[in-house]
């Protein structure tokens, strides 16, 4: 039995429970949107249970969510490093980590990654068959469809929570992608892999061709669909292009089907996205699918500033969790530059949790306000302590408060003796 | 004769012809709009023609300009340092900069930055007025208003460009200030001295009383006056109370008097507002101003983040450009918790900077999306060269990048030799 099946049957587990008590939801309507496919609980069966494992409910009127990414890649590999990352980003306040990794011993490094980890994990299979193509010195499309089947398989076995998977990317994508004229092409590593392989092959994505198959691991251990954009435009000049459209038109339709057979999904969206699309784009995913979560990479609302990735995909953020979206996968500093470090791990969590706290504030989060209400009304009060308690980062603000030492007592820096609390508390 | 005296002759000067080209703008519709106060040129008239001095438009059609407040407090006080700032302001690509000075000899220090800057400079002479009030040993409420006018001549002497005014803090703010709650008070320094003045000595604001002396003042230097949001809101929970927005209703009326004796102005606006209210609350200062260049601080759209609010404030900066803001204050990493350094000032101006152009890009902006797409066509075939040249901050691009090395070529480390461009280039 799946978590949708117990929904459906009005029999909350104890994850559930969890899940309503965080978040403040009421359990009935907590299990209604589980059973309608607008929240989803990624947690793969085989975990058992855990008491330090936090469970994590994305979707319709829960708090936005911040999933990290980490991982090595042929360049940088280093188990102690990805659990220094996983740490990081537990620390930083991720609610979702994802193994991304492409170099090294993958199951052994995915293993410790989920041994290690407190919060849900995603991974995504294709990366694996990917890998062991390019080992044997065998081209991309040469990958054989079996290939990524056992490794979406062994993955579930491992006890991934959830996987990105690109059934989206279709013979019709790949049509569109030869006709028209795209600005920076593909620039989702699965995508690039199955466009390759579907115009090499002229063969459907397997993946799509073989759903049923995919259904049939994903609800056996009660892995969440993570519904991958492929094709999501890695500019923006090519956003809301067709190519983007079509592909989530076919992941809703995906959603419907995999609903339908009590698995749990989630649909991955934006990348590179102008300001004035976000909204409309959130409105059209959450009217096609039906309310399935959104998770969305970003969206970086320009191109041209790399090495700030995580400021410009907060502000794409910002924007797509107050319309509605319901997961951010961070982007780090080091986006479009090099493998993240442990800072940028940081960096990419907090600017990910301002974002979506700013979200949360204008829709339909229980009380997510009262949170910015307590720390004004400490502020007000010149309360540094009760601030710095209250802080989304308290050991940022305690290190930068203390750099600068004020004569004038209870102030900062900033102001001094003209502090504005300071002058106008007395009114 | 004031610019907008020469707008409205239809006799452009070099500054109109200098900023018409700059922003590819024609000169007739640039004039146009100066004459209606939809542009302006922040320029006081005692500037020699130098042609180190980086004239700058503010306003409609034109790109989104950055402002960097530097500037001593009680605390902190060393010139050598704030003309450092200064520097790293402009190397970051500040627009004009405000030398908020409150610790010191203001005067000097005033007199130096605005002899090194080659961009505008703004002022808030009410703190020197203050300063002098304080070091008299006396209360902020026995501040003299004829030291407030001096203070306001002083400065425009001393070349100012642009000074804010609190004009908008009036015995109405008083009154309802004083029945209304409010979680956070009254943030401005200038508003705080103001609101408690008005209270104590139950006297009308002298800087809106006799506003006609201000403008004599501001014409006679074609000094751009900043009318201050002396009430802007504190925390997300005050934002757009009675008290802001009756602030704002008495800016536009200043603004239209303004216009009539042909004294150029900028209004001043949000501080914390919800994600929600950005779009609306600039629409409506743009419809009630008719079209007054809008300079907005942040806003930052969630009050928990100290440490980190140039992130909090390039969300909401990001989409108020989009509606319409034509003017960002930058929010360094440091506020609310000190004073800034170099680091602060630089990570506050490109943050800004990244809100700007992804507003200018959804707006009426010449062309800025162009530069995004010739970044992304070098991104595509993978010319890390000319990205760096392209990046909105190439030092950075650069320091990154180089941080780790692929073995594959041509590549960077987040994907190394599975990187999806490479991938895909020959499809």
């Amino acid at each position: 039995m799946t978590i949708i099946d117990l929904a459906k049957k009005n029999k909350p587990n104890s994850d559930m429970r969890q899940v309503a008590k965080t978040e403040n939801v009421d359990i009935k309507t907590l299990s209604a949107r589980i059973a309608a496919g607008a929240v989803s609980i990624p947690k793969n069966n085989l975990r058992k249970n855990n008491a330090k494992f936090k469970v994590t409910g994305i979707g319709k009127g829960l708090k936005t969510k911040v999933n990290a990414n980490i991982g090595t890649s042929p360049d940088r590999i280093s188990l102690q490093k990805e659990l220094e990352k996983l740490d990081t980003a537990i620390k930083a306040g991720a609610d979702t980590v994802m193994d991304l990794s492409t170099g090294g011993n993958l199951r052994k490094i995915r293993q410790a990654v989920i041994s290690h980890s407190t919060i849900p994990v995603g991974t995504v299979p294709i990366y694996e068959a990917g890998c062991e193509t390019k080992r044997k010195n065998k081209d991309i499309t040469q990958m054989d469809p079996e290939q990524m089947f056992e490794a979406i398989e062994r993955h579930a076995a491992d006890k991934v929570d959830f996987i990105t998977v690109h059934c989206g990317v279709t013979k019709k994508s790949a049509e569109i992608y030869q006709r028209q004229k795209r600005v920076c092409g593909v620039v989702s590593r699965g995508g690039a892999f199955l466009i390759k392989w579907i115009i090499a092959n002229n063969r459907e994505n397997p993946l799509y061709e073989q759903y049923d198959r995919l259904l049939d691991i994903a609800y056996k251990y009660d892995v969440t669909l993570s519904l991958g954009d492929g094709l999501r435009p890695g500019s923006i000049i090519d956003a809301s292009d067709k190519l983007q459209l079509s592909e989530l038109y076919t992941l809703a339709e995906l959603v419907m089907r995999a609903r339908k057979r009590n698995v749990q999904t989630i649909v991955e969206g934006p990348g590179h996205m102008p300001i004035n699309q976000i909204v409309d784009h959130i409105k059209l995913q959450k009217r096609i699918t039906k309310e399935a979560p959104y998770y969305l990479l970003g969206p970086l609302v320009t191109d041209v500033a790399p090495g700030y990735d995580h400021i410009t995909s907060a502000i794409g953020a910002g924007i797509a969790a107050s319309a509605g979206a319901d997961f951010i996968c961070y982007v780090t500093p080091a986006e479009h530059l090099r493998l993240p470090d442990n800072d940028d791990v940081r960096l990419g969590v907090i600017a990910s949790r301002i974002a979506g706290h700013a979200g949360d504030i204008v829709k339909n989060v229980h009380n997510a306000a009262d949170w910015d209400r307590e720390f004004s009304i400490a502020r007000k009060k010149l309360q540094w302590d009760k601030q710095q308690k209250l802080a989304l980062d308290p050991i940022k603000f305690a290190h930068e408060r203390k750099k600068y030492h004020s004569s004038t007592k209870n102030v900062c820096t900033m102001c001094g003796q003209f502090c504005s609390m300071r002058e106008t508390n007395d009114i």
